[in-house]
């Protein structure tokens, strides 16, 4: 049985204890909050979790073994480093980390005291990237051509980070484990419409070898939801609207082949229009199954998609777009 | 009476003849097209207009008061300049010219010659883009946050140019109608996926003053057609689906307003939920209209929207941007 | 305090205990249900709650002020008789019986002993129809011409009734509410396909007076979840999408107006194509605010629009709906 | 060549003279029509046509093979049994005639002179359809539960029939075709709401043999526009929405299996949810390939699926809806 420790039970914190406290394997010892409201809430929906406002107490806690921190990215590094250091796996809320150095450091101290790191990248858990991951590993969409992402909303804004860092992490994860190769560039643009210096609009695109590209746009100020991922391959090409309640994936045998150039005028494209299909899709709770996995992960060495080197990867590449956007659009390389 | 040549009879100069045919003031006189079965196409169609295969036959011909350009860019300069020297206005297909140069001297010789340009931006006759003109006029949307379109579709590979020269005219040319500032500079990223040198997918950021930013996606290798607009301002947001037979525009109650940040984590945040709206848009051919225009431009020298002077900005804007996909997203200045 | 005995804890009854448990006003005592594994899940989810699985205890505790009644419809009449007799007002599932006579019986029961009785229509309470009523109210729509419903998707097949007693208490709750007049007759036609003598889709067409009719179309065979109702009105006319998660209400400004018929083939007709507008429509949960209500209704005697005699008439047309379906469709008075 | 004359150049005639117009084997020799304004209309569009408002000049020129009639469905019987009597095979406008009399009197003169009919039931020629079909000669669908049909719009109101007689016959048409049973009774419901005595709105509910049921809802006053279908069967349902530009048809594999029933609460009821495929629907003009199969039906004695038996069944079952509906929904068997 592994016992877990939360830190945090703000907005994302509730459904982290939901599920710990639910998977077969763990249990929740101990939340940790600053809000005292907030923990008597806790106490009052769980009995048996113990409550405290001091972080010490739960990350020195011996009835703790990992900690699953849900609090803002700025305190991430401090709060992994000392669990680490009492000698806890830690489960941490994307973004991983503020900067490549701090992500570096967890993972080579995580790796020192032979812990286990982990990245909240939810969506890599959602029946929905679990078919796209499928249908590449079965090479029905070939060669990958692009990944084109939207996910734009009237959001959240939020106080201490721009948009890039609030939703391009969950893009960028999902980018990062359906597309084989890795970015070497990315130019970033954006802009903040609020005298804060915090973009609210931003628009991201990743250039790989072989011709490969990947754009998101993402967006706080959208009077529509839009969460519609575009990636075309070779063979086939696909839709995921994520906010279609069914039929989340359509693959569409749709292509083109340009045959030759016969003369100025004669390009000779082939255009193929076929069929569409919309594979079933899992509705299982991403997070619960990420939760269980964190568990096997923890106890029995499990390989796992979403460890602290993927954590680093994501981060590195929140860095240099942040950089680019910093200087309007500047090519950085990865 | 305005009497038309028409240059080129392809994929949209039967559209050109039949509106200058058909509305009341112009005529049509003579057709010019290098493939004889063309030409035999037209005069079955109208028995009344004279075809040839000769341009300085139309070009020269004294029955012919204003030329109608249908051609591929690379030729623009020429017929347009040879059909100035001749002594007759000119409407001329999207993209304007491939270079600035040659835009800009068509511009200054047909305003030697005291002729008429205008270049052929349909949609700013549609009842669509009117409409959020007029609700730009009428001060409903506010201030301008940003201007996001996306236009992408299995799209008709161009022999010649790439998709920004082929797909974005049509978005540059919205985005400077509705839009009341110029853009300072721009950056595009994009690849080609064909050995042919020419991208197939590209994206473009347009940086304004006053933190205004428009972005347009532009993609030949879209299993699905979307062409999508989004606006957000101050007072309303509106979304421009023009896949939608109705309710083309929706224009949305919603916006953010950042009252105050009391301490480090109480941004004070106003969201508006309000009603949506769509209104009524009318459904005219913008070519029709169009073509009512370039007679009244012409012979009473009424004012439009769409004369060489934005047919020069509209390339300047396309080189620009190509120069800066050029330079993987290296910022260029307008 | 309203204290609150529920009887049944399967599919709806879990959603009932926790409103009552959670609205101001009232609070749950006992909750009895025949299963002992739920009643462990009551336990373990409500400490402070009583369980057991002897109705009598339920009805007859002094401790319990009122009775939610969430189990299958033939059990209704038997269950509600006992509270009313026990003096217990009581909240009854829909449908609220399985006869007229039955439904009858209870309001005079509980008139005689001066109790209250409330049927759950859940939508009655739901933003968008109470947005409905209100554009009714405010005559925008006009005089209203059709009501027309649709409820389809892939069921859950009841084992005890049939498609038209599982789903269309809601649609003739919804129209019952926003026509003022009351149907004179109601067809209805369906089928079954499953050898159980069940219909599982179901066709029903109420006749008004003035021209007025509703339809309401039921099935439990259908690939596709759709859930929505047109309304004409002489003004305007509403499509309400349930499925929307926004703009679940478009208000449309369309319309006819046949002016006169001069000779055969002159029929004057009018056609008003307007703006579409979709009111912000509330997103409180139903049931929340259907048992705030019945806290009123029971301890303040304040008004409400799904009392006995709204039940009542549900089971009328429900009754003659079976009739008809029973004579393929004859014309049952009501 | 098959030389066909055209009476009525209308709402539909001019679509059937630009067909018969251009497909290989047929040629248009002559129009005729009431209105001289449209028979010049004509002349300017097809010099080679000749015009008259003489109907008889049409149907007894000797240049005329076979007659084509686009006219007021009053007028279809005398029109066609003048052209049989002349000698032409008949290509008749939908609905085929408004009796039952008169569609068998001119079943059975064709005949007599071995004569050809054929009824515009257009929608058998689209690919949507000729899908439908070829999906359940395939066993793709198992065996048909059922066909729901809806077909509303803001409808031009007819002057001289009521929404059946304008809308229906093409639902009618489609689920005679898809479905291999013939219907055994109908029960229309509707209404109008325009004191002419014609109903705008109408529901139509088919009984077959074995349990499959069909109905149609039509709507002149509807402010959107829906065509949709759906065709439930044992092994797959389709929805077909005929709205969509692509993805018209969908199958999905969804079903029901009533396994058992143990005890009273205990039905055993397995639901199959599967993927979803869209089949490429071909996009010929449906009006074109029945000018194609009219020719190949006339000339070669090719076998069609809307020849005169067709339009007789497509009439009964109108007659017969109408019947029902002038009696408020009573039972009328076929």
């Amino acid at each position: 049985m592994l016992r877990m420790g939360v830190i945090g039970y703000g907005y994302w914190g509730p459904n982290i204890v939901r599920n710990f406290y639910s998977v077969a394997g763990s249990q929740v010892t101990m939340v940790c909050d600053m809000n005292q409201q907030i923990l008597k809430k806790v106490k009052n929906t769980y009995q048996q979790i113990n409550v405290t406002s001091d972080i010490d107490e739960l990350i020195k806690n011996t009835e703790v073994d990992a900690i699953a921190i849900a609090t803002p990215v700025c305190t991430h590094y401090e709060l992994a480093s000392k669990a680490i250091e009492e000698g806890k796996s830690v489960f941490l809320e994307k973004p991983f980390t503020y900067t490549v150095a701090e992500a570096e450091d967890l993972v080579e101290k995580a790796a020192r005291k032979n812990l286990k790191l982990m990245v909240d990248h939810t969506f890599l858990y959602t029946g929905a990237v679990r078919k796209i991951r499928q249908l590449i590993d079965d090479d029905v969409l070939g060669k990958i051509y692009y990944f084109d992402s939207t996910r734009v909303n009237l959001g959240l804004f939020q106080h201490d980070v721009n948009v890039v860092w609030d939703l391009a992490p969950h893009d960028i994860s999902i980018m990062d484990y359906v597309i084989d190769e890795k970015p070497q560039a990315v130019v970033a643009t954006g802009v903040g419409h609020f005298d804060r210096g915090l973009e609210d609009i931003a628009y991201l695109t990743f250039y790989y070898d072989n011709n490969i590209i990947a754009h998101i746009n993402v967006n706080w100020l959208s009077p529509v939801k839009v969460r519609t991922t575009l990636i075309g391959g070779s063979k086939k090409m696909l839709v995921w609207n994520d906010i279609e309640p069914d039929e989340k994936i359509k693959v569409y045998d749709k292509g083109v082949q340009i045959k030759s150039k016969e003369g100025k005028y004669n390009l000779l494209v082939d255009y193929r229009w076929g069929d569409m299909w919309a594979p079933k899709v899992e509705q299982t709770e991403a997070l619960r199954l990420m939760a269980e996995k964190f568990v096997g992960y923890v106890t029995n060495g499990d390989s796992i998609v979403n460890d602290g080197m993927a954590g680093l990867n994501n981060v590195r590449m929140l860095v240099a777009a942040n950089k680019s956007l910093n200087h309007k659009g500047a090519v950085v390389y990865i």
